[in-house]
């Protein structure tokens, strides 16, 4: 229906001129471009989901400090020791399940040439939505991982990327991913609404 | 004066399908939203950056366990202390100077019924990544906060909102207005992307 409407708009656009209007608006459509972010951004996602949920390591740590009589106590860095990284995996998981319902959206949209506008908007709203989303759980591992990596002397937090190394190197990999999910995000907003503003 | 165009346009759609036309646009105008969301946006990061910045608390801190001789040793919390405080208070600061001259824009905006489409993706465009900017400086101070407020064990991070009650509670309400500020970034996408869709 959409279809038929935008092309009944094309039709009076283009005699138009000859009747005094102004010019009808080009033809675009940047799905190709969206369909590609929406793989990368689903790519992304389940990389930095997956790094996040395998950051899992064991280190023996030595609790005596009398030399002759070492004892050590087996203790595991995971991510669901910290809040951040748990939001961060709630809202990677989120962003994953999202990207794949939209690649199949706009698959559909593709072999359309006139997408209806009304879809644009939704997809502004909700890829808005989880550029917030994203952003802040970025923000979130970033913030944390720094204190890990280089610690906050001002209140003894202890740095721990120096017992737990392969643990900082998944955190800080998936946080890095998940910066570039966030732009990725950032750019499908800017992709539809010029969309939008080119159809307008 | 919006009022006035609002029942222009509705008159001039009666009278479209008489004259074999495809009825107009309707007239939308959403820059009053937009104006109010505006200074809601400059109100929030303003008071979000002084609450912020005025964080400072001094506590007298025990540095001797010995009861006959307490020594204690003066010891500031700053928001300078952490780097996502910083990075949250620079993200503030730019997102506060951006809706001042948003709000200039938008006021200029509503003396003009017919604001262009290409100001509103612009507008998009800047919200959009302003959001980004605030949605991960609010996860950054979030993550961090969190771990003042309830420590870590996994890692012997302590708490440290025991001690500095005044300090906490200052990043906690900066850490809250800035999550405000970011939602409003994010309702002002969708409403520039659906000024936008009304108008195409």
């Amino acid at each position: 229906m959409s279809s038929i409407d935008a092309s009944t708009t094309r039709d009076s656009g283009k005699t138009a001129p000859e009747s005094g209007h102004p010019p009808p608006p080009p033809l675009v459509n940047f799905f190709g471009v969206d369909f590609a972010l929406r793989l990368l951004l689903f790519a992304s996602t389940i990389s930095a989901l997956i790094v996040m949920v395998t950051s899992k390591q064991t280190k023996l740590i030595p609790t005596s400090l009398s030399p002759p009589f070492p004892a050590y106590v087996s203790r595991a860095a995971k991510f669901n020791h910290s809040p951040a990284f748990i939001y961060t995996v709630a809202a990677l998981a989120v962003t994953c399940f999202y990207s794949i319902i939209t690649i199949f959206t706009s698959a559909f949209v593709i072999s359309n040439p006139f997408p209806s506008t009304k879809m644009l908007f939704n997809m502004i709203l909700f890829d808005a939505l989880m550029a917030g989303i994203m952003a802040s759980a970025t923000g979130a591992t970033g913030g944390v991982a720094y204190i890990g990596l280089k610690g906050n002397s001002h209140v003894n937090w202890n740095k721990i990327c120096n017992v737990y190394d392969k643990f900082c190197r998944h955190i800080g990999a998936s946080a890095l991913v998940s910066l570039i999910a966030s732009i990725i995000l950032v750019i499908l907003v800017i992709v539809s609404s010029y969309s939008l503003y080119r159809r307008s």
